[in-house]
């Protein structure tokens, strides 16, 4: 496993912040090239790019000839065949719990405020901008009462979402976090939340892999 | 692994028909509860149930004392834990394309679409049927425009959405062609997801799993 790893990236996609995360929490080198959303009418529409992802969104990673898509997929993919610093536990139970957090922020919280998204409202359903941001905070503090709910519920706490290493549930965690500071969301109810947060900002791997830190980034 | 399992399922539901599908693919014995998303003002609000899962969504699995949340997460689980009949392939390559397909029907298409995303965009934003359907439709048809080209492009095609096996791409596009059907998607573009969803639904494991064919089905 010594090809280059290249991961097509924009600085502000949730998806994209997972990835580098997973990426610096194994120590792994890897080539970010930026893809635009918002110039150009988004630069994930350009032929070139949805010859590589047919979906036309990031992340993709490609791995010598193989390409992959999907921000979840590629994690599990880079754990699978990087084993070293796992980013899943070893115990099914216990991945079921990391994967079930992470796919709540994945599958139940950020589809639903992503840009494609929040021009469907603006554009074809006329839905004003403040009405707009309400949409995005109730799916974050719907998603994120729960998340709670399961840290709060968990027989054995640890420092981040599942015992004292960072992992999977932590990259998902983090992006979702900053994306509700970004619109606004109380985060006052969710101590537990809160707490890995910080506990993960933290650490180099995760201020690394920040928004603000990339290139491109406005 | 002989505790028995039990699934909080919905009939209708997409992310519970998957699951259903699994069990059936693997040969699994589940008790199914009906958990009924709009009797009551749905009964997955009810505290009993929240207690399982603080989403209040389903599905949800329990084995033993584990509960086990998120319908992908529980796929892998039953997949980690009960090895006969495998849902994913055995190479990290193959298993990344499984994934994303899956994940594009479970992160991208089903997350716009699902009951509470429909009640917000009727009681909140006051979006009319007929525009509510036009934004179901098109998250569908985005999300089958791009599975169907990541189909088509894939070097090895095979019956199914990987090789001559169905797994868990299988489960996740079998129940959104089913949703795809209920709103008036036009499936002529995708002749690989229509000859792929065919094949599946000639397939006992998937027609037993069919919300028509389940307790409580309206």
């Amino acid at each position: 496993m010594s090809t280059e790893l290249l991961l097509y990236d924009y600085w502000r996609s949730s998806a994209c912040y997972r990835v580098r995360i997973a990426l610096n929490l194994k120590g792994l080198g890897c080539t970010l090239r930026p893809v635009h959303l918002l110039k150009d009418g988004g630069e994930q529409h350009a032929d070139a790019y949805r010859e590589r992802n047919p979906q036309e969104v990031v992340p993709t990673l490609v791995d010598g000839q193989l390409v992959v898509r999907q921000s979840l997929a590629i994690i599990e993919y880079l754990d699978e065949t990087r084993p070293l610093q796992p980013l899943l536990p070893p115990v099914p139970r216990d991945r079921a719990h990391v994967r079930g957090l992470a796919q709540l922020v994945a599958c139940d919280i950020h589809p639903l405020n992503n840009l494609r998204v929040m021009h469907y409202l603006d554009r074809e359903l006329g839905v004003a901008q403040d009405a707009r941001e309400r949409w995005t905070r109730h799916w974050m503090e719907e998603g994120f009462r729960a998340f709670e709910a399961i840290l709060a519920a968990d027989a054995a706490p640890g420092e981040f979402c599942h015992g004292d290493t960072p992992g999977l549930a932590d990259a998902c965690l983090v992006p979702q976090v900053y994306n509700a500071n970004r619109f606004g969301v109380d985060l006052a109810p969710y101590p537990m939340i809160r707490a890995i947060n910080e506990r993960c900002l933290a650490l180099p791997a995760f201020e690394a892999a920040s928004p603000e830190r990339q290139a491109g980034a406005a």
